[in-house]
């Protein structure tokens, strides 16, 4: 008999493999596992694109989207343009990132640019439309309880609604607000996380959600790289895994080479959660940009989402550019937003031998705790 | 067959409880595991009438000592007194101190007292002598390499000698010194911790003993409160847990009853790793005083080991105290070494009762990732 979870899903092993590169979430798929599309950078008409390609090449097998779309953001409910949350950045800040520039030898913008507020949750039900029209058999929130709209388009269009929680209290919410699946994200995940870590919050999740008489699935998040971390979480009460960093270091992803390099030579400890790219404490690898917004070591304070990140990520993209080039001051600068567990990511692979591997690991880690006791 | 673990250290369950109470020390080895007395507060003579006690107590079995004997503290070397110590720390600090106390509605001390140095390592031989004099089974440091006379008179007793670590570099040292069993401690213990989780950590030290060709056993410590936890890090490849914060709410535990009302209505995130006292970040109850020197916050910087516990120590035990009168001020100030697992503690047990849900908990947990995949 299949685990439920694998029933529900329609996939052979829980391994939800979350990734903004198409062809990562494609090869988990077809590897028996579940692929998620990051989809919050991408217009409608991108990820109508991207979808369409996966849907080519999957052959009916199932995979999921996610999305970022905040409760609470600057302007929220305002409907602003860019140009008028751009005016709530003060100018100290510009200059801070432009001395920060200069201290790396990179010319300051004649005129700064500020990117899109792809955070501030208003291109969400757009995507969510979108994504609608593709035969997706999960949708992700990533950030907080997810909008009405976005339950109710699962409800109506048969799609379980998933939520990334980092607190039990969180979780408690997102069940009563009407969620399908909880993903419970510990300390060490990369992105945006919060300070429990996956050891703790994956009991304490379960403890609290059975208090209020749940039993709706629960994936642990946070630092999973291999199948034994993966075991160790089912052995706890979860039902599968759900995970991102790893998916970084394989061939199919998109990610620029000297930042593979990074990974690869990184250890748990060279990661770090900082506010400096969205303004929420979110996993990366440190850096002389995370060192800057440490406010406790002398560096500056951040923004609030999502003015943090309309200041931030047009520079960091031009620093990525430039660090690609081999510019020093830009690879010093440089960062990505991975978990702890990149500390056991030493090789580049394809995404369908990370899935092979998983089980392999998974199984021997069964095996190992099941002999662990006197017959 | 017992595991390898077990027939080592003679024990029926591979799990070790760290406590400062001899009562649960002997408890924890009577119904099973090993208990692990914390020894560095002792005087020699004091720590003698508790191993002689212990002795009489658990008939033979199995126990074993804690000691923190750090590698490097202020004056380290220069065998000062502790007046000599004391007048390193700047008046600053007092002020600081009687500033935060007054807020509280805390008379300040006309002459402040200041405690005495019992982290800088000074006291840690004579201990040692009077813990080989007693029948104990292990000898662990908890805060760094151990120091050579540590490992020498392991040896020279046949007592193996254990490690705490909180990053995969520091196992590897250890092991190279000499150290007969490694605790890997993930950032989520209460106490003295590192950055890293424990679900990262452990893969990530075996990964770096296996390197160096050691397989010498390696317990999983931080966040384990219950046997779900365990067998999820035994899953992964640990040979058993080191318990700590469990065993704070237990009958036998001298915990202050103020302080177990704290913890069992605590969650996990109601703890924090500060530095406030002991100047190495720990990880305890979030307080008025934690708060105080968070210096992101706006909060005072700390002092380097011993001297910020010099300062530290004798006002947390004025403020405990208080507290235990009812003193509001007190109450909001006081804190207390405990780990995120705290959240899960929700009950005070005997310590005997503990060890038999570890046990149950961790065959559920076993017989749970044996089901979880199809046959």
């Amino acid at each position: 008999m299949k685990p439920v979870i694998c029933e529900q899903f329609g996939i052979d092993f829980p391994l939800f493999a979350f990734s903004h590169c198409r062809d990562v979430v494609a090869a988990v798929t077809n590897a028996g596992g579940f692929g998620v599309l990051g989809a919050t950078a991408y217009t409608p008409e991108l990820l109508d694109q991207e979808l369409s390609w996966i849907d080519e090449h999957v052959g009916g097998k199932p995979y999921g989207l996610d999305l970022i779309v905040p409760a609470k953001f600057e302007g929220k409910g305002e409907k602003l343009g860019r140009g008028e949350l751009a005016s709530r950045i003060p100018e100290a800040y510009r200059t801070f990132i432009a001395e920060l520039l200069a201290k790396h030898d990179i010319e300051p913008e004649t005129s700064p640019k500020t990117g899109p507020s792809f955070l501030s949750g208003d291109t969400g039900q757009d995507l969510l439309e979108v994504a609608m029209s593709h035969p997706i058999k999960l949708i992700a929130n990533a950030l907080g309880v997810p909008p009405d709209y976005m339950i109710e388009a699962g409800k109506r269009n048969g799609v379980p609604v998933a939520a990334l929680v980092g607190a039990k209290e969180h979780a408690v919410k997102q069940v009563q607000a009407g969620v399908d699946l909880i993903v419970a994200q510990g300390t060490e995940a990369g992105g945006h996380c919060g300070e429990v870590t996956t050891l703790v919050l994956i009991p304490e999740v379960l403890e609290a959600l059975a208090a209020i008489g749940s039993d709706i699935p629960v994936l642990a998040a946070g630092g999973i790289v291999t199948g034994k971390q993966m075991a160790a979480c089912v052995a706890m009460g979860a039902a599968g895994a759900w995970t991102g960093s790893v998916w970084l270091t394989t061939e199919e992803a998109e990610t620029a080479p000297h930042t593979v390099q990074k990974f690869l030579a990184a250890s748990s400890r060279d990661t770090i959660r900082s506010t400096g790219r969205t303004g929420k404490p979110a996993r990366q690898l440190v850096s002389d940009w995370t060192d800057a917004w440490q406010p406790n070591e002398g560096g500056h304070k951040t923004l609030p989402l999502p003015l943090q990140s309309m200041v931030a990520e047009p520079i960091i993209r031009r620093i990525d550019v430039l660090a690609a080039q081999g510019h020093p001051g830009a690879q010093a600068l440089a960062t990505y937003f991975v978990g702890q567990g990149v500390g056991l990511m030493n090789k580049v692979k394809p995404a369908k031998e990370v899935v092979r591997e998983f089980i392999e690991d998974y199984l021997a880690a069964t095996e190992r705790l099941s002999n662990s006791l006197p017959d």
